[in-house]
């Protein structure tokens, strides 16, 4: 990759931290027990206060109370994971665009790509689509008709933007990703299913992280509507008429059907499930492989599922779960019975 | 989008319907609460009654008993939400096929694309394929060798068809959709795995739909097969040697795995799965995130997993399915002593 | 397909059997109650014991014991099942790797192509790349600067490797998969998300499979690690930083979550998944759907969920479930009354 050389007091200045001991260049960033003098770390989880005093690392981003800690060089901060997440901007490996429209790109001639944008190669861009101001547009992703992606947005390589979809600013939508495929919408004529041609679009607010393979579905009606600061990890699908609300992080596999509003600030854990046209309040935060089947109001976390144990044991389990309404009224008649025999026992 | 003009008394003769009131034209489909006199709306779920007399939307799909609730103009029919499906179709923005190979597809000397079909930029078509009539291939879209697309089929951007796939008459593939790849087969020699090279193709019927990022793979001796009407959503899984019967519909992200047969008229919710080498009947319904693990031999509606809870009370009764053997089998101890018991305080 | 000729005696000579019977030519695989005379077949699973001796094959592979029943040839080995991947090598239908760089790709000028490489139309490579002997890049495939594809392996249509990814040799990965995308890593600053930039990189190991549409995230700081002779099935989601054993096997829809170690010859079902920050012990097994959300740290088989039922039971179960704590604490007050109730008759 290409080398980075940043001092520490840069480091310092752009994650607001005070810097202890010398000023030192770092080449990159690595965890405590790799990182080597030419490395800047950081200690966020306490779980690793071990490591730090013998961390060779040349440059430790800690709190007040660890900086005695360090070997080398401390930035001392009030949160060092906020911090790292800052820092790690400084040692970004993606070239900065390069303002050029690839010969081998197609481009509409009615599109309008600002001048300072990059069009890879083979990328299909079709009538009436707007690229925003260094923009980047990966090799071989397609975006149709009247779609729009904002400035400072990159779409990696590969990805599909149907028609009328709209993307904000400094968005990052990674490979794979499909966005404004028709919503699954059919009737039932009594035999064969009838489709329901999908009117509506895709609307993708500001700061959103689209992760690779997730497929977010255009609108029956109205558009599926995406918020500013929503992050989506991989191979999450986003149904019709969705709506996520500001800020909100999915993880990986999480699957929102039709019609469902997710509220802002929500986590929600990987492999998840949320059926359709439910309302989930703000600040719900779901665990993993959690099925969420009824809408939530008030805030807090939700669970649903088995815990993991032996397969011996859970089959065991498993054989007497489809029996647990019977025997909860078999405790139910047992606490009669006792009820009964107790009385008699007093008389 | 493109501008649409739509009679009133023209969408009654596409559903079946009888106009009531002024015939009138509508340019859009919109719901009741935000429709104008310029939209058509409908009213399908007794929920939204309420919005209908409200409504200014210029028509609405109503049933018989409803209409005299309607501000403005109304299309009566028995099935409100079956004519509106149909009514959409009037209003779809998707500009018709152009008959045109761009000149910057591939497309191989010996494949045959009929002259009405219309072939994308970026479009690899590989040796001996055949698109047919008013097909469509959208941009970037790869189509391996020998494989065919039939007349009236839908192929949209960065699709990819490996060799030996066949797709029926008017089948609509979503982007990023990938149909014949390996299914996954292996034979362990001990130590590692051995490849089962996949020896099968995969057989898409007629009307078939197939969401984006959908995959589904070659057989390994005999073919992979999804029949007429078959609706699949997106980022769906379906296995080698899979057969699906006839207008199944499968919502988004559920995996089917290998040799499964699937009857005809089943609904499976989104994220479920279905373990290999299964029988599932016509007419099976399955709900969201169940894992069917034996045949269904009768039509029905099945289920797995555990509902939703806030995450502390779960976490004690997920403590409790562990023990739930163990639970039973204590109550039934408790069965028989106070069985005893009571025999004692007759005697 | 293309036609094969192939010898029983080939075939034998491959998969280390013994001929008993006539030397033949097959033209195909098929299973036993299809095959003709022209197809070899096999018979691996007891359950169709009953279709050997009615099938027609010109060959079948089987064990010593059942080589009796075998109407025309036979190849008698230890393990049919192994023999039969084996001898599907000899279909393989695929066209050997053509020594070709397509004028319709776009490779920059300081990637390294080995000349017996085949690049198809469309690819888009760009620099530092490396390409190995007989490697195989398919159709629209994108490959990011400073990455590199080992000896034979083979990258077919429409993946995407990001920058930084190393794969070794004798690989194969399928359609729409893409590796090095970010992880999904963000700090909080108490409103909104900031992102992490994703440092490392991916390491894919030699002789690994990797199904369509899977994902494999690049690592945090360290890189992301599969090791050799895994097979990843399609639609599997690997985080960041995590790491896969040798010979381990994931099947469809599986999801890894960041920084966790899988062991080597462990197996995962499909739709499984895998929280974060975890280890999992070599030779573990996970069933299909299962959740791990803590360590594993002694081989085995472990599950998680429920089995399927009829939904109507179902209902009522799910709710007995909700109060199984409670069930618990009632059994276990029961259990006392029944204990002082017991006591006093002895009295």
């Amino acid at each position: 990759m290409s080398a980075f050389k940043v001092l520490a007091s840069q480091i310092a200045d752009l994650v607001g931290g005070s810097l202890v001991g010398d000023d030192r260049e770092v080449i990159g960033v690595a965890p405590l027990n790799t990182a080597t003098p030419s490395h800047l770390s950081f200690l966020s989880n306490q779980r690793y206060l071990k490591m730090l005093s013998t961390s060779d690392a040349g440059v430790a981003i800690v709190t007040q109370n660890q900086a005695d800690n360090v070997r080398h060089s401390a930035i001392v901060v009030k949160d060092p994971y906020l911090a790292f997440a800052k820092a790690t901007h400084l040692f970004d490996w993606r070239p900065s665009v390069s303002p050029l429209i690839s010969s081998a790109a197609l481009v509409d001639t009615t599109a309008t790509i600002s001048p300072s944008a990059q069009v890879c190669a083979g990328v299909v861009i079709e009538a009436g689509v707007s690229v925003g101001e260094r923009a980047y547009i990966g090799p071989n992703t397609v975006i149709g008709r009247g779609s729009s992606v904002g400035s400072d947005t990159r779409v990696e390589a590969n990805v599909t933007l149907y028609s009328n979809v709209s993307v904000g600013v400094r968005c990052l939508i990674h490979s794979g990703a499909v966005l404004g495929a028709d919503g699954f919408g059919f009737a039932h004529n009594g035999e064969d299913w009838v489709k329901i041609v999908q009117l509506g679009g895709v609307v993708i607010g500001n700061d959103v992280e689209i992760g690779a393979g997730t497929t977010i579905d255009r609108g029956a009606l109205n558009d599926t509507i995406v918020a500013d600061g929503v992050k989506l990890d991989n191979q999450i699908q986003i149904a019709h008429n969705v709506e996520i609300g500001k800020s909100t992080a999915i993880a990986g596999c999480t699957a929102i059907a039709g019609s469902t509003r997710i509220g802002s600030h929500c986590t929600i854990a990987g492999m998840s499930g949320v059926t359709g046209h439910l309302d989930i309040a703000d600040r719900t935060h779901i665990t993993a492989m959690s099925l969420v089947s009824r809408s939530i109001k008030e805030a807090g976390a939700y669970s649903s599922g088995t815990g993991i144990e032996p397969h011996a044991q859970w089959k065991r389990n498993v054989v007497r779960f489809r029996q647990l309404d019977t025997l909860s009224q078999r405790v139910r008649h047992l606490e009669e019975c006792v009820k009964t025999l107790s009385e008699e026992g007093k008389e």
